[in-house]
């Protein structure tokens, strides 16, 4: 179950081979600090069982990272004062994946700190279409 | 408990007072189409009962929230064959929230989709700087 895959960052920092910076840690989850950091107290939250993607997460680690999420924010709140925060969590190469072990920013947002966060609205569908592909997804 | 803010469109929405593309329901969250799609497929999770924003979010929704985010990428996934997927959920103003009715985007990603979703890293910190945030997010 804890075995990492050999050549996976988050995987030798759960298991305690790299370093990081640790704000929170239990028996299935970890927050660390980003060590490439978007802003001051931009957090990781990664699971200590290797799984690529949100596709992999056993369901038991899915329901327990967002309350955890929610948990690390109120403290940033409450240490650094951010004016807001943005929670991303890239799935794939395209989507901006990097390192490819699961992993949710928590990025603290501050006025002017030149971080840009926006995912635009390039597409345009009708109502018609919208339905169509709300009927696709629910079908499966 | 589920008595919505007067002017909140997902207030509104989860009440069936306005219509939207459902694709998933139940008793505490909904799943709608975003009405103004980034790409293809881009769904919005929302709690039914008002939340602003994470730090709002009753601890057995944001618990079930995840879970859902994860049915939902299986579903979207297997309907439109995505390259990636983007997860992101933007608390407050200056992280780029709009409507503040908590919801997460699930934002699939297309090779040349014109979307772009980077944080970048803007920041340098030292490693000692990266050690004293820790400290103090995790002493709250």
């Amino acid at each position: 179950m804890m075995a990492g895959q050999n050549d996976c960052v988050f995987c030798k920092i759960a298991q305690g081979q790299l370093p990081a910076h640790i704000v929170y840690e239990d028996a299935q989850l970890m927050a660390i600090m980003d060590a490439f950091p978007a802003t001051q107290g931009h957090v990781l939250i990664i699971p200590k069982a290797h799984a690529e993607s949100i596709y992999d997460l056993p369901p038991e680690t899915a329901a327990a990272i967002l309350p955890l999420a929610q948990e690390l924010a109120r403290k940033i709140k409450t240490a650094l004062h951010p004016d807001g925060l943005n929670i991303l969590q890239n799935n794939g190469k395209t989507a901006g994946q990097v390192v490819f072990h699961y992993h949710m920013h928590l990025i603290p947002r501050y006025t002017d700190d030149g971080v840009v966060i926006k995912h635009g609205r390039p597409l345009t569908l009708t109502k018609e279409e919208l339905a169509g592909i709300a009927q696709r997804i629910g079908a499966q």
